[in-house]
C-alpha cells in the first residue's frame, strides 16, 4: 500500500493510534503543565505543494507560514504567542536574499502578534521546505472542535473565499472577462488574502469580551484552513452534532458571490484563516456586536439517522451540502 | 550570493539575527513560562543528506529521530520529555509499511523515555523528510553552553566514534583487510550505536544525584551530536573559556582506539549523542563515581592572547587541536 493510494485522511487516521485518544483531534496540541497551558502546532510549506515562487515572494511565504501557525493557535483559544521554531530545507543553489526575506516575513509576523523566533534547524534538500512549530498561551479558556452542542450558532469570524480568488488571479485561472469584469478593490483584497492572511487573534479577545454574563467558558471552533464547509464539518463531527448553513447568509463578498467560482470558492477554497465557532446563541449575538466582520452561518443540530454526526445542510432545503475533501497530499508522485 | 557559497555556519550566524540575543547559541531553546521552565527543540532529517535506506531501516530511524531530539532536550537539563510533533514529508510512492516504521521507532523511544505524540503534519514531496519537535521539562537545574568557568573539569558521559564506525561498517567504507581484524562484540555495538543512539536522560539525573552538599547548581554542557572536539569548542567558545583535552584520556573503545581512524572518529565522527559537561572538579569527581561510562577528558581554561575563547589544545604539549567544522550541509547543489 503506497500513500497515494492511502491518501492524506486515511494515513492521519493510521497515525492517530500512535498518540493518546483524541490528541489528534483539534487544531493544535493542548500541553498542561503547572500552571498556563501551552499550545503547539507543526505545520509544513513545501515548495510546488503548498506555495511557488510564481504566486508568492519570499517575504509573503514567511508571513504566510507564521500566520498558518499563529490561526492554529487562535483556533484553539490562545491569547499569546510564545514563539516559532523553524526548520529550513533548501539546495544549496538557493539564494541567500530567499532565505532572508522568508525570516523577514516571519519576523513581521512575529512582531505585529508576538512571540521571538525559538530556534530551528537548516538542511540541504531538493526541495525547499518550511516546517514550523508555533507556541502559544491558551488565554481565557480552551477551544476545542468537540465542545459544539446542538442549538450553538455557527459564527464564520470573516469572509470566505478570497484567498482562492487571490491565487487564481495570480495563476491567471481566470477567464479574460471574467478577470477584466472585476473591481480593482476586489482583486487587491484576493491577492492580499492570500499573500497576507491575518491570523484571528484578535476574535479571540472578541471572544472573551463578549461572554454573557454568568455564561462558562463553553466554545467549540477550528479554523477555515482546508476550507469553510470542512471546518463546519470537522467541527460538527468532533462535537457529535450534525450542521446547516444558511446559503444567503454565508461569508462571501457580494461582488464575488456573483461569479460562478463564488460559493464554491467561499465553502472549500481554503487557506482563508479565518475561525468557525460554535456558541451559544446570546453569545453568538453578542460577539456579532463586539467584532465587526463576523457573521452568523448556521448552527449545529442533534444527529438524527439521515443527519449523523458531521452531516452538512443547507438551512430550509435540507439538500445535503457536499464539502469534498478540500486538497489531497501523496496525489502526486 | 547562495546558500551554497554562504555554508551552513555562516547561515547560522545570520539567521540568529532574527532571534534574541544569546537565542539560537543553545542546543535547544527555553520557554518559562510561569511554573517549570519548558525546553523545545527542532530538528531536521532529510533523505540523502542525514539518513539513506541503504544504512537505516524505518524502525531505526524512527528512534534515531526521536534520540536525537532528546538529546538535545537533555542537554538543556531536561528531566521529563513532554512529547513530540512530527512533521512528515513523503513522495505518494512511499509504501505505508515505510511510514508505519517511522512511528513505530518514534513509539518506541517516547515509550522508554516517555512523552507522547503531540501533534503533526504530512505532506507529499520530492524527498523524505522528518521535522521533529521536541518538548521537555527542565529537571533540577538548567544546563548552558555558558555556564563553563576556568578550572572546570570536562567530562564525556560516554565513548564516542563508534556511531562513526557503525556508519562505515554499513556503508562498506572500511578497507577488507581492517573490517575483518574487527571483533563481532565492537562490529555489533558500532552499529547499534548508529542505528539505536540513546540520549542521555539518564546523565541528567545523574548529574543531579552527585552534586555535593552545598554546591550551587551550575553545569554547562552540550551533547556532542557534531561531534566531540565541535561540542568542547562550542562549550567553551560560549563560556568565554579556552580548552584542553587530554589525549591519552579520550573517550575511545580501544579496539577503536587501534585503527588509523579512531582519533578522528573519535574527535569528529559526530551522532554519538552524548553529552559534554563542565562541572567545578568535586563534582566532576562525585559524577565519574556515579555515572558508569563517564570520563574526565580535559578542563576549560582562562582564554589567553594564543588560546582565545573556544580555542583547544591537546593539554600537556599545548599543540593545537583542529575539530573541523563537522558535516557542512547546502554543499550539494
Amino acid at each position: 500500500m503506497l500513500l497515494r493510494d492511502l491518501g492524506e485522511w486515511d494515513l492521519l487516521r493510521r497515525l492517530a493510534a500512535y498518540a493518546p485518544p483524541g490528541q489528534l483531534e483539534d487544531d493544535a496540541a493542548l500541553i498542561s503543565p503547572a500552571g498556563q497551558p501551552l499550545v503547539v502546532n507543526t505545520d509544513l510549506l513545501v515548495e510546488g505543494v503548498h506555495f511557488s515562487e510564481a504566486t508568492i515572494g519570499p517575504l509573503d511565504l514567511g508571513w504566510r507560514a507564521a500566520a498558518a501557525n499563529l490561526s492554529d493557535l487562535a483556533a484553539m483559544g490562545c491569547g499569546t504567542v510564545v514563539g516559532l521554531t523553524v526548520g529550513l530545507v533548501a539546495p544549496g543553489t538557493t539564494p541567500w536574499s530567499w532565505v532572508e526575506g522568508v525570516y523577514d516575513g516571519l519576523g513581521a509576523a512575529l512582531k505585529r502578534y508576538g512571540g521571538t523566533l525559538l530556534g530551528g534547524d537548516c538542511s540541504g534538500g531538493q526541495q525547499r521546505t518550511l516546517a514550523i512549530t508555533a507556541l502559544g498561551r491558551i488565554g481565557p479558556g480552551v477551544i476545542r472542535r468537540c465542545d459544539g452542542q446542538p442549538g450553538d450558532w455557527l459564527l464564520s469570524t470573516g469572509p470566505h473565499g478570497l484567498s482562492r480568488l487571490g491565487l487564481a488571479l495570480l495563476l491567471n485561472e481566470l477567464p479574460a472577462a471574467q478577470a477584466s469584469g472585476l473591481s480593482d478593490s476586489l482583486r487587491r483584497r484576493a491577492i492580499e488574502a492570500h499573500r497576507r492572511p491575518l491570523p484571528r487573534l484578535d476574535a479571540v479577545e472578541a471572544l472573551a469580551a463578549s461572554r454573557p454574563p454568568a455564561t462558562p467558558w463553553r466554545v467549540a471552533g477550528t479554523d477555515s484552513s482546508d476550507g469553510l464547509a470542512a471546518a463546519v464539518a470537522n467541527l460538527a463531527r468532533a462535537s457529535g452534532c450534525a450542521a446547516e448553513l444558511r446559503r444567503q447568509d454565508l461569508p462571501i463578498d457580494p461582488e464575488l458571490a456573483r461569479l460562478p467560482q463564488g460559493e464554491p470558492w467561499c465553502l472549500a477554497g481554503g487557506e482563508d484563516y479565518e475561525l468557525v465557532l460554535a456558541v451559544e446563541p446570546a453569545w453568538g449575538e453578542a460577539l456579532l456586536t463586539a467584532l465587526p466582520g463576523c457573521s452568523r452561518i448556521g448552527q449545529l443540530l442533534a444527529p438524527t439517522p439521515e443527519g449523523a454526526a458531521g452531516w452538512l445542510r443547507w438551512q430550509g432545503s435540507g439538500e445535503p451540502l457536499d464539502c469534498g475533501q478540500g486538497y489531497t497530499h501523496f496525489s502526486a508522485p
